[in-house]
């Protein structure tokens, strides 16, 4: 199977990344998202014009993946970039989130910025941590019970960095 | 001298604040803002209806002092309070940042956070480091090179978090 990574159409795409994002924010154990986002707040949100916004797609042009990349600070602080990623629920284990990381950091380096940052990496997510380590994060820092999980109660959040 | 620390009005109050925010974003010092944020632009991001804004007032009614709190994330981390806060640039020295820190962390147990989480400290702003840090907040990661002072070149940031 080949993964095509491309630019999301910010209209023909919306459903395709929908279907993506619903399970994840109504699961509400990965990102610091209201569980009951609608789905408009959700795709306005995830497709801001803040964000370079990506699908990843496989070989019948369905979208299995999606990731934005944006600063993560204006003025002074512009020149890190931070990324959200989310891998469809059917589409596990088929090596999507490390496509679209090394994507996010060639791209990163791309745009000209200096190192890329993860604000809120949730601790409970064994597999994110272990993949962004892969990919060359550093955790800068571990923030006490600062995510409520809906099934594990206080969990840590990560800060993770690594430059370009 | 009195200090009187109150809700900010966010219609009377904005010449007052703009003052006070002016000079420290056109320093670009301090906060990762456009140098040449308008104050139209200021005012909507420090009094943003997601913030809970505040005024310091000395015994004449001059505004001294702005600090805002809001929810540092959304969904699963909303029980994390974050705040910024300002002073005037004529006013230093007089303890208005420790005391809208102390007010603000009072404030924050009031509307039931669990904490406070500060983002973005920049290394190079010693007073507000040693402030922070004498407030019982901690330094939970540093993040290097995150900020382009315009005059120290790249500096760190400091991620800085207490318990309430």
């Amino acid at each position: 199977m080949t993964l095509t990574i491309r630019l999301a159409d910010k209209m023909v795409d919306r459903a395709g990344i929908w279907r993506i994002l619903e399970p994840v924010i109504r699961a509400g154990e990965t990102y610091p998202l209201p569980r009951d986002m609608t789905d408009k707040a959700a795709l306005t949100y995830w497709l801001s014009s803040l964000h370079t916004s990506f699908v990843c797609e496989d070989d019948d042009g369905t979208i299995t993946g999606t990731y934005y990349i944006r600063p993560n600070n204006s003025g002074g602080g512009a020149h890190i970039a931070n990324c959200g990623y989310m891998v469809a629920a059917d589409a596990e284990g088929k090596g999507i989130a490390t496509a679209m990381c090394a994507h996010s950091l060639k791209t990163a380096r791309e745009m000209g910025f200096a190192g890329m940052q993860f604000n809120f990496v949730i601790a409970s997510n064994t597999r994110a941590v272990a993949l962004w380590t892969r990919m060359g994060f550093e955790t800068i820092g571990r923030l006490p019970g600062v995510f409520r999980s809906p099934t594990r109660g206080e969990v840590d959040a990560l800060v993770m960095f690594q430059r370009l």
